[in-house]
């Protein structure tokens, strides 16, 4: 099915949910990482990712500082920046976009070579570490950054200089004699090249893109260099699956290894497979996205169960207090799931890129902004995440900044760029999968079209939608699988409808001016857990819509996990004035007092009665929201049954 | 309350439950070590401890090779030899234990140095290297060693040899100029020289152990070396407290820092304040004890929640899968619990060693003998303790050997000298801790006593204990904290008994000839945790008397976490035939069916009969008897309640 481009400049995000977080990005956190990008901001951990550039430019004296990736940072944030113009045209934000695209122009070298971290520290290793040098990494961001930049504002000073760096990758890798055969040590260079080439149409990009992605696991590749065999024979964590090299990608029978790296090559692959037309990499991936997100998965769309690796472990390992479920590899499955729907359009991707967005995504960052999660663990006990080893990834509160800080402009990019994901397009053939509201023009054959949207997702399922354009454009309403009593009502009136894949059509053609109302019913409830998750085994969450909630020690009592829940009594509602007039949910059930046990008594024999538990109830936040009152006890999944 | 040393060889071992263990040791698991020790065992991991001395002993070319206590392995291994001798007078034994004496006394050096690790690799680092060097730690353990044979042989060569290394050892350290004012790294020498103490009476033996547990914590000592400092100050868990190094023991509030180090410890300083009549000493042992065994104990009577340190963590802490629990640590607890006994013979004391040793102290070896466990720990998935980085340290299954092999021979030694754990005595009061079969002859004022026991313990309350002897024994029978209905009959009639700290009197004086029924029943029951313990909160675990029993997947099925135990429900027993005939016990619940959820489908809204539980019983051994019928799930703590 070919997809129409839908220009994202063309998508303007209008929405009582998300107005408030974008201009946050746009107003505040924008400006809040270009001071940290630039070692301007008291109290963040260093970046020295600006530095870096204005050292390879020769305009500063130094030394490199960061991580091998540190330049790709400021491309995350290039590209947020770029898309906040299309909320606010800030003249300071144009004018360092401009100056920092002048200063990467300068520190690239005369052949097109652009990685900061080799240029100052290893020139003599270019090219020979890729298993970790990120060159391509780096690249690939840049190159986001660039059409990004491109897009909102025609100027392609930036694009220029990532053809040109992109050239020189493709003089040095390739089959020819004399080149080198390989693939990226972390992909994100396949997806950035399958943008490129969308708004260029040169195929030099596209080719690249389908180089990487169809000749991974298939050569050796970078598994012979040293920059990957200094981890050893014997660390099962990082041999060939950790980089999802084990296999050519249609052999891959699991999502593999470093989470954030399987599913940004997952993302590009899906792109290349679209172009291509590939049934056998469509197949492939639908089989990896079903048994990722079937498996692999945390209810908050995180993925990514353990912090050595960053990685993949095995199906149903799914620790929640361990767990790593890194704020990029949500974003990750977001971007991913939003490829399988132009590859094929199923309510349960769109499912899956709502849940990423509105739980593990959104998590990352705090209210202010200037906050962040790298780990989005779904149980937090402070004690315990500050003292135990295995808990040494997870902070038990958000930081200001990482010595290692992809999260924090991968958040915000991904805010200003949230109009990406809610529609698709097939030619007349438009699918609205994310009720966001927003003033849009799209086009058709017959000319362009608007859309509009009012919404009040995720506290109510509704949404208004008006078209105005010509006759001819079908718009495929998304029935997200938790809504109860879907209905269509068009200028006021029901509407008959079919719905195929999760996705309402209406029996009636669009005519100018259509006002088409969508109503469903979210009733909060408990989920369950698939049996062989040991750690979820008799216990239950609590969803409502796309949003998981959570109980936090600040809205309840210590020892979070001496609650249990009573399934049969029904979750309730309940409108609060947190965060600006939050709903709460609240479970009924039982707990055990802490209290009534001694201090220095660990074992008591059961007796009748033994468990002592007396009647409460858990007040419950939407699970982004948690941490954002100071530091607590945090639970998602609670033990639920009866004494 | 001045103590009567009851001499270990005068404690004849004849018990229906440990016979069998005991006698496997002696006769197929001394040997069997001794094969390892000499690298004559294939499949095990090297040893090379025998090959250390002979090259120490310029006997043999080669390196040293192993840890730098390496040594410590053959000493435990002398120490069981030794005990072994009690129980069967094997002419190989005697020979290698006299070779091996004589070999240990070639290597050492004219000064009377004896770490081989050190004269073969590192002569130039002698006593520079405490925190980490483990010479003060192989002196306690051939110490201990020495004292066994001594007892058991009468033999002194040993006790020879090590008296000139402990002079050494009060040349080099102490208070006095030139001299070096610290403390062992590895606790262990303090109670090994307080056995010294005890066989020889030399005041030296107890000077050297008093100032090493006074010293400790109150001036830097090796805190100061390169080989503390490696681990870096950022190390949390590798900080002064990791060697209880952070306080004056008085001033010590928990146990913390290394299990294995603290157990050893306070072992040894328990010894030195039951010498020095010491109250402030006696009473900051007991609330440590207290705190232990109330806030930082596994239901097994494990200790150490933490493989990084191998150490406790913070109070409550204490997950069932990742947990250390070293065999090691276990036998530290019931040998500290031991000394506690002798302070004061309080039932908790008895309880808590009982508790460790026939639970994480024997769950250490096989039923073969021939197999390790270095962790025990209370639930086991093996695919995750397979894969998972933070299982890296748990065994799925027992091992041959390990290359650091303290646990091997210290489970022998305490299989091989579990007299020292039946009595205590104090002038004419006898205090009969364990119900374990035995037959022996101890002195009261009015001459020697003999006490014979037969026991049924731990699969019944009964034992039957014979006096033969002078009037004046009074015997302290422990009414252990599980027994119910406990009676007392003497020569067949009930008797009259006051009890004092969980020990029976009997009202009239013993007599020559009398026999005395114990008897007591122990329902099989649950056991609750603390709500403060995240792990175990909504769960319960099944005890029968001092044996905590577990979940095997080989009595039940996959997904063990699934199972959840209706507490209203009696735990019933079942006579099986399984291990020689065990009783198993029985608990009856409900189970979800992970057959009911599709391989894919991680999570399910709720409905009502939404868990789908379906009745369903479970099957427990003893857990000291898990995996040895091959791979597969355990569990310990199972959910408890009702859908």
């Amino acid at each position: 099915m070919k997809q129409t481009r839908i220009p994202i400049e063309n998508i303007h995000i209008n929405d009582s949910f998300w107005n408030g977080r974008i201009r946050n990005a746009v107003e505040n956190v924008v400006p809040y990482q270009w001071r940290v990008l630039n070692d301007k901001e008291p109290g963040a951990a260093p970046s020295h990712a600006v530095m870096n550039y204005k050292i390879a430019a020769g305009l500063e004296q130094g030394e490199f500082e960061g991580m091998q990736f540190q330049d790709s940072d400021l491309a995350k944030w290039i590209e947020a920046a770029s898309y906040s113009l299309l909320y606010k045209k800030d003249p300071e934000v144009e004018a360092a976009l401009e100056e920092v695209i002048e200063l990467i122009g300068k520190a690239q070298q005369p052949d097109g070579y652009l990685s900061t971290y080799y240029i100052l520290k290893y020139p003599d290793r270019k090219w020979k570490e890729i298993a970790q040098g990120h060159e391509l990494y780096v690249t690939g961001h840049l190159l986001e950054a660039a059409v990004a930049y491109y897009q909102v504002t025609g100027k392609d000073s930036l694009l220029k200089i990532l053809e040109k760096n992109v050239d020189l990758i493709r003089s040095v890798f390739g089959k020819g004699e004399g080149k080198l055969d390989s693939y990226p040590g972390h992909e994100e260079i396949e997806l950035a090249l399958m943008k490129a080439y969308a708004v260029t149409g040169h195929r030099k990009y596209f080719d690249l893109a389908e180089y990487f992605v169809e000749n991974r696991g298939t050569v050796p590749g970078f598994l012979v260099e040293e920059s990957f065999q200094k981890f050893g024979e014997r660390n099962k964590h990082h041999q060939a699956d950790y980089y999802q090299a084990h296999a050519p990608i249609r052999e891959q029978k699991d999502a593999e290894g470093h989470a954030v790296r399987a599913m940004y090559f997952f993302t590009g692959a899906a792109d290349v497979a679209l172009e291509k037309g590939d049934e056998t990499l469509v197949k492939a991936l639908e089989e990896l996205w079903e048994k990722t997100v079937g498996r692999r998965m945390y209810l908050t769309g995180g993925v990514g169960s353990q912090a050595t690796g960053e990685r993949f472990t095995i199906d149903y390992d799914l620790p929640n207090d361990t767990c790593y479920t890194e704020t990029c590899a949500a974003i990750g499955l977001a971007m991913w799931s939003l490829r399988m729907l132009r590859l094929a359009p199923r309510v349960r991707y769109a499912d899956i890129m709502e849940r990423a967005l509105y739980n593990n995504v959104i998590s990352g960052i705090s209210q202010d902004g200037e906050r962040y999660f790298y780990v989005n663990p779904l149980f937090l006990k402070p004690d315990v995440a500050h003292y135990r080893a295995d808990h040494a990834s997870v902070e038990p509160s958000r930081v200001k900044w990482f010595g290692c800080a992809c999260c924090p402009p991968n958040v915000i990019r991904t805010l200003c760029g949230l109009g990406g994901y809610v529609y698709t397009q097939s030619g007349n053939d438009v699918y609205q999968h994310l009720y966001i509201g927003n003033e849009s023009t799209l086009s058709s054959d017959a000319g362009e079209f608007r859309l509009t949207c009012e919404s009040k997702m995720p506290w109510e399922g509704e949404a208004r939608i008006t078209f105005h354009g010509a006759e001819g454009v079908k718009l495929h309403l998304r029935v997200p699988s938790y809504a109860k009593d879907f209905t269509l009502k068009v200028n006021g009136k029901p509407a008959e409808y079919s719905v195929t894949e999760g996705y309402a059509l209406l029996a009636e053609a669009l005519h100018d001016g259509d006002v088409i109302d969508v109503n469903f019913v979210m009733p909060p409830h408990f989920v369950l857990a698939n049996p062989r998750v040991t750690e979820d085994c008799g216990k239950a969450a609590v969803m409502r819509g796309p949003l998981v909630y959570c109980a936090e020690q600040a809205d309840n009592f210590a020892y979070l996990a001496s609650f249990r829940a009573d399934l049969t009594k029904p979750v309730t509602m309940e409108q609060s004035d947190l965060f600006d007039g939050i709903v709460l949910l609240k479970v009924s059930g039982t707990r055990q007092e802490a209290a009534e046990w001694g201090e220095n008594e660990l074992y008591r024999d059961y007796a009748p009665g033994g468990f002592g538990e007396v009647p409460a109830e858990l007040r419950m936040i939407p699970y982004f929201l948690w941490n954002n009152r100071g530091e607590g006890e945090m639970m998602v999944w609670m033990n639920a049954g009866k004494e």
